[in-house]
């Protein structure tokens, strides 16, 4: 399995992968997905391709819904006790990304189950046997419990539950496998722990990057509003792929394009020794992800789009991104809520003067609706630009 | 509430208690007790003592019969992970105490209920709700979970569950008011946020001394086998009350007699400054606890059979305890294995001389049933003395 061992960073144990594969038994690879969010961002996008990736190679995908799981909310990676989300939010989230995760993943060896099915039916006693797998010690080894808890942050008890719930779907599948962003590590190697517990072969953990946001800075996420949807138009996710930083783009090629790793390493040095223009190798990352994402023509549509608004018509790389909701919107309000104009009598003047463009195109009434703006590039007199998007 | 606010150790927080006597209403207090042991001891008995004084004072008592909870186990001063209790051992330990204590406390203002009620009862979710009620540093507030932490022995995360579930037992039975021994604090005060949680008024704690066992040193309990029951013969309880070191016999006066506190202290210093012997004094204390668990003949004949074969015959007032199963009992094994003699051919020969007696009565046989030697003080040569408990 080229494409896993390339591309994952971390194989854990790597004794047992090994003896996996020598077994030659269809293996059952496990994914949890928690519908704490509507959409599917690339981020996650890149942990399903890595999951489509072992059904191709023959295994079995166990995609585990974390209808359950996603009211405690995984505290990984967090510095504070989490809001609970409320049941019929999740039911909604878990419908909208039902169908967009099962096209991605291919129709054969895949299995969808929700983890409600055994969690919610957990007895007291069951529970109690459960939290009797762990000590706190174990718990504490996580760095963010340990650090929220050295630092006085309060952690709240039901905090602990979340990784027990999520070993227990290990159990519950039966997995040889559990994959996951990198801050999962720790989580899938309890479920290992716990597996054991419950005297199940245990799970072989292997984690993969995360994608870092259009910010550069942070992990993608849909609370941070920093992500890339896969379910938006192909324009704009070339768009926003070209207004991620140079330096994080490494990983999306690792994670979102089968290139071998040596290419991408090799077009890397040439654009540190800048023989490359880093701005082309983007465009052709653009080029993968929308082609994959939807086909050659649209690929081929959105790049000849971005030309046409942004380098023919000197409009820079970075684009601030402004988000509208349904409706009429108002463009002096939305100018001047985002800091291109100082007030609305000053974006008026401009829209009645001509000095606004949408799309490169002028426009002079100051209302227009929501569904028209989206995925639109709005120009302000000569250096002014803001890139809409509907929340 | 003289005996309380006299013989307790905290009253915590003062300043709602006296609220709630001021309030007159007739007060909910509650004291749970885990059948995790199958008998009834003093140190029990001090506690449930405390509970009828409520009775007596107008209130309800409300006895937690913890059969859910002694599942669990409480951690409270324990240094390293309880061992679980099977049902069926909890429920035999239960039909054996719950008459015991029923006996001790008034029939009227009287609730007794099983924890199992409402534990055994919670959801997954309503479990997880209880959870999310207290945080980590809560819980290591509790000095033996944060020493067992910091010492590196394993806490389980069960063990967490036992201060949530005592908590919920005050919010399921509304406690006014919640008793128990010093080493209770913390959970009591616990189960008073617990409350607050569930938008319940919150108890106050009361904790009294806990009786030191006739070791002298620990604290009295079943599994340590330094304890005293109230179910033994008057002639046991006093003979053991006997062999307690002086030290800690004021600590019983406290909790098992109704002594003014001046009175108790008066004695305490006479003996201090050697005015008075506390060999006398504890003889008085042996009186009053049979008295009160017996009855005045009960009790005279206690002390007099007390007087008839250690006083008069110069027995030292603290003998070794032996403990023997029921059926025929082979006097050479019983006392070499109990260091009395080196040899069961040296017992034997001693038994054969007539050098052997059974309550001050000469005995030649070398077998003898437990029955028959059961509450009997054995007396081997001159110096040698070994009082027999049955197991």
């Amino acid at each position: 399995m080229k494409y896993i061992e390339d591309r994952s960073s971390v194989i854990n144990p790597l004794a047992d992968y090994q003896d996996l594969l020598k077994s030659k038994k269809k293996l059952r690879v496990k994914l949890g997905v928690d519908p704490t969010a509507p959409d599917v961002t690339l981020g996650w996008y890149a942990i399903l391709r890595a999951l489509r990736k072992f059904q191709e190679y023959g295994h079995t995908a166990v995609l585990i819904l974390g209808e359950f799981t996603a009211q405690v909310g995984d505290p990984s990676g967090k510095s504070e006790t989490r809001s609970v989300l409320e049941e019929n939010e999740i039911d909604i989230n878990a419908k909208g990304v039902l169908p967009i995760i099962k096209s991605i993943l291919h129709s054969d060896n895949l299995e969808i189950v929700s983890n409600k099915e055994w969690l919610s039916k957990l007895t007291i006693s069951e529970m109690m046997n459960l939290a009797s797998s762990t000590t706190l010690a174990q718990m504490l080894e996580r760095e963010d419990f340990s650090k929220r808890y050295d630092s006085k942050n309060p952690i709240s008890l039901l905090e602990f539950f979340y990784p027990l719930f999520q070993g227990y779907d290990s159990v519950a599948v039966k997995a040889d496998i559990e994959i996951g962003g990198n801050d999962q590590l720790w989580n899938l190697m309890l479920g290992r722990e716990i597996q054991k517990f419950y005297n199940i072969s245990p799970q072989v953990a292997i984690t993969f990057p995360l994608l870092v946001g259009t910010d550069g800075k942070k992990k993608m996420s849909q609370s941070l509003n920093n992500y890339i949807s896969v379910t938006e138009s192909a324009n704009n996710i070339y768009g926003k792929i070209m207004s991620i930083p140079d330096e994080v783009m490494w990983d999306y090629f690792l994670m979102l394009s089968d290139l071998e790793l040596d290419e991408i390493e090799e077009t890397r040095s040439l654009v540190a020794d800048e023989k490359m223009n880093p701005f082309d190798v983007k465009k052709s990352l653009g080029k993968i992800i929308t082609n994959e994402l939807y086909d050659e023509t649209l690929s081929t549509q959105a790049e000849q789009s971005f030309n046409d608004i942004t380098i023919n018509k000197n409009i820079p790389d970075v684009i601030p991104d402004a988000y509208i909701s349904d409706g009429e919107v108002h463009l002096p309000n939305l100018l001047t809520e985002n800091d291109i104009t100082s007030s609305n009598s000053e974006a008026r003047r401009i829209i009645a003067s001509g000095g606004f463009k949408i799309d490169n195109v002028k426009y002079i009434e100051l209302d227009i609706s929501a569904a028209q703006l989206d995925g639109k590039i709005l120009q302000i007199g000569k250096r002014k630009f803001l890139r809409i998007n509907k929340k």
